[in-house]
């Protein structure tokens, strides 16, 4: 693809903007992409995992200012008989150093969630490819500073959302766009994962043990828990709503209308320390914000709603609850079940969806299933990186964009604005300043994309 | 039980009066109860069929306009080799002499929604037992007619919730009140049933073919199908709300506080009436008001929330998707599955709910069940039909009162005005008038309630 091609592609994803000026410097399409790394704590990690398994990607620099997530990022390298990347660490700003590398193609963020809309924002100003982790934004001015910088920029910003390229919601993709399910009118979704091990440690190990978090705590309870104490609303959508946005198009022909959120009082949390820690425990004082269950209702501009759920403080098996319902047939994650009109044997009768989704697989996993079963991870860490990766390789936006990163992230607090206002409903900006009308599909068009 | 403690029961019932006035008349406990049954079309017929099946009921009076369904029920009793009812035809109004009998212990009433409370007034202020079917009320007003009539006349109104009496809902209320799921927390709930070939027949057959409605069409289609015309909201909502109502003690303890409910667009009962009709048939060209999936979310005093969707017009196979989640597990009716912390085998892994269904047999179905099977009908109708008769014979409240008909019927016109404000949030009023607040239990305490 000439340079002249690649301004046409940028001008049309950016839509909003008729014409965007580009950083060249950081195209370059001469050998291996280059990537570099911010934040390499456990989630970093199975990036750079995944990026190591790839020959297309050299990797030329990491940061992270916890200097044992650089040793063991190191040893990965090491094992894998790669180039040692230069590290970048010792302050909070170190990433900045980092932005400003010539070599580097695109850069790949993996941080607390507070951090990182500044730092993709430096990455854009440097005219990388940003990738970013989920959710991509805590606030709505976020969302807003993240689309301004594309539009200002030019540089792509893909939001990590891997659950998108999860086997069967890319099936029923598949089946949607066939138009098996008719007209789409609902879909459910959440992010239902019991995550008390996750909040809370020992400072030593990443997952159980100990009611710690905070400076005390070991990785994510570092600084994950503290939302938890802070906020009320619906802090970490983007898994069920990225699966379902592109079911319903949204920001190309579709959007987010409005929203409501209710929210159940908060128990688990609370509990939680008790009975591990007792009541004497210094965190037994401590007052969770968060509802232990948060619904959240979304109206669709063509009519279709979305139940959004997060509950991540009691105990449950795990399950994104995916539900996908149009005008001639429903698919459910939880029992793994379907029902097509005219389609389905019997009336009125479950199916297993086990056949349907072997019968309308993906091309996207039929053509790679293989390579992302050799990297390990089960496969969507493999397919979200290189969605990235490709974009680069063909100098074209990414599959998932900054309007998608924007809107799915800005349910958040928007679901806390709704629920402090008694459940009122909340408008959801477009934050694609109208192109939504007229924008085409960009996820899952073919075995490449 | 003496006169003295039946008013003594019935006033603490009604608890927002201190002295209910009694017409006791019709309270008659001398050999078998004597019932009289306002509507036998499908629905009434199968409590007619439950009653001829008891020996301790006489059923000495049927009302219906329909010749077509007066004979049907009194070949029942034919059949049955039961003395034949006086029968009440000719007039919409001819129930109200049935109202005026003075042998009737109780009136059972099966008829369009639209009727059941001008009927149920006109049957308490006659000083009887009254039974309704579901929802009890359209209206808002309507739930406080029923309420205001029954602490007017100490009558009591018990509505026919028939899931209530679910042998796996019963089964989670008994581990719930064992504290199994610890504090409640969350519950989903709705009516999720294809009713398209019930909206619509062709005029002879109750069930499938033909896209008439209203005049031209046969048993519900002629009046049900209105109210999908007319109506944008949860239309049915009892049917999930009735156990959740016990599983939180709704009215008892707790209550509903507010809720917002959303609807998508309207497609599949036009879709259907093409289908199936034509684009040239006159029902094409109605409006259907109805979305095809509502979805409500109410709050409780208490601060758990409660998810219930009304799912009538798409194909699907028929679900009524409860959830019952608390601190310390939950179930899910969607696949039979069950997880209690430190009870599951193993952690983060769904069980089947099969094992605990039996072990926590609620001990009205194991003292009931084998009755039940033989009065066919798959068990609840025998139950709640029951739980009415019992009443009678004890002359105390009914184990679902007028407290509860009125509040969760009460959630169609709320979730009404909530989606014609878009989606904002809606008050439920308190029909006990804060009695909720001491009121003691009545659903679900033994073998006989």
């Amino acid at each position: 693809m000439n340079r002249r091609t690649f301004i046409q592609q940028t001008a049309k994803a950016a839509s909003a903007v008729p014409f965007v000026s580009l950083n060249s410097k950081s195209y370059r399409n001469t050998g291996n992409i280059k990537l570099g790394f911010i934040g390499v704590g456990l989630r970093g990690r199975s990036h750079v995992v995944q990026a190591l398994f790839r020959d297309d990607v050299d990797i030329t620099a990491i940061c992270d200012i916890d200097p044992d997530a650089v040793k063991r990022t190191l040893d990965l390298f090491e094992k894998k008989g790669k180039n040692k990347p230069e590290v970048y660490t010792g302050s909070d700003y170190a990433y900045k150093e980092l932005c400003k590398r010539e070599d580097l193609d695109g850069i790949v963020i993996s941080t607390p969630w507070e951090w990182h809309v500044p730092m993709s924002v430096d990455s854009m100003e440097a005219g990388k490819y940003t990738a970013v982790e989920v959710s991509a934004t805590v606030t709505l001015q976020e969302s807003w500073d993240l689309v301004n910088t594309y539009e200002k920029t030019g540089s792509h910003c893909m939001i990590l959302e891997n659950v998108c390229y999860r086997r069967d919601v890319m099936t029923i993709l598949n089946m949607i766009r066939k138009g098996m399910f008719g007209e789409m009118l609902y879909a459910h979704c959440g992010y239902q994962h019991d995550l008390r091990e996750v909040k809370f440690n020992d400072g030593t190990k990443p997952y159980g043990g100990g009611v710690e978090f905070g400076e005390k705590a070991f990785s994510e309870a570092k600084w994950r828990t503290q939302h938890s104490v802070d906020r009320n609303g619906d802090i970490y959508p983007t898994h069920g709503l990225g699966p379902v946005a592109h079911w319903f198009d949204i920001n190309r022909g579709n959007k987010f209308s409005y929203l409501t959120s209710m929210a159940t009082k908060a128990r688990g949390l609370h509990k939680h320390i008790v009975d591990q820690g007792g009541d004497d425990h210094p965190n037994a004082k401590v007052n969770f914000k968060l509802g232990d269950v948060v619904t959240t209702t979304i109206a669709c501009e063509n009519g279709e709603n979305i139940v959004l759920i997060h509950d991540t403080n009691s105990p449950r098996p795990y399950s994104l609850g995916f539900r996908a319902q149009g005008t001639k047939g429903i698919w459910m994650n939880d029992g793994n079940t379907i029902y097509l009109q005219n389609v389905s044997d019997k009336p009125h009768r479950w199916e297993s969806f086990d056949p349907y989704e072997k019968e309308y697989d993906h091309t996207l996993w039929k053509e790679h299933a293989k390579a992302a079963e050799n990297a390990g991870h089960g496969g969507i860490d493999f397919f979200v990186l290189r969605g990235f990766i490709e974009a680069i390789k063909d100098q074209v936006a990414p599959p998932i964009d900054v309007y998608d990163a924007a809107a799915w992230s800005a349910i958040s607090p928007l679901s806390e604005l709704s629920i402090s206002r008694g459940s009122s409903p909340v408008e959801i900006p477009d934050f694609t300043r109208g192109a939504w009308k007229t924008n085409n599909r960009i996820f899952g068009l073919n075995n490449k994309y």
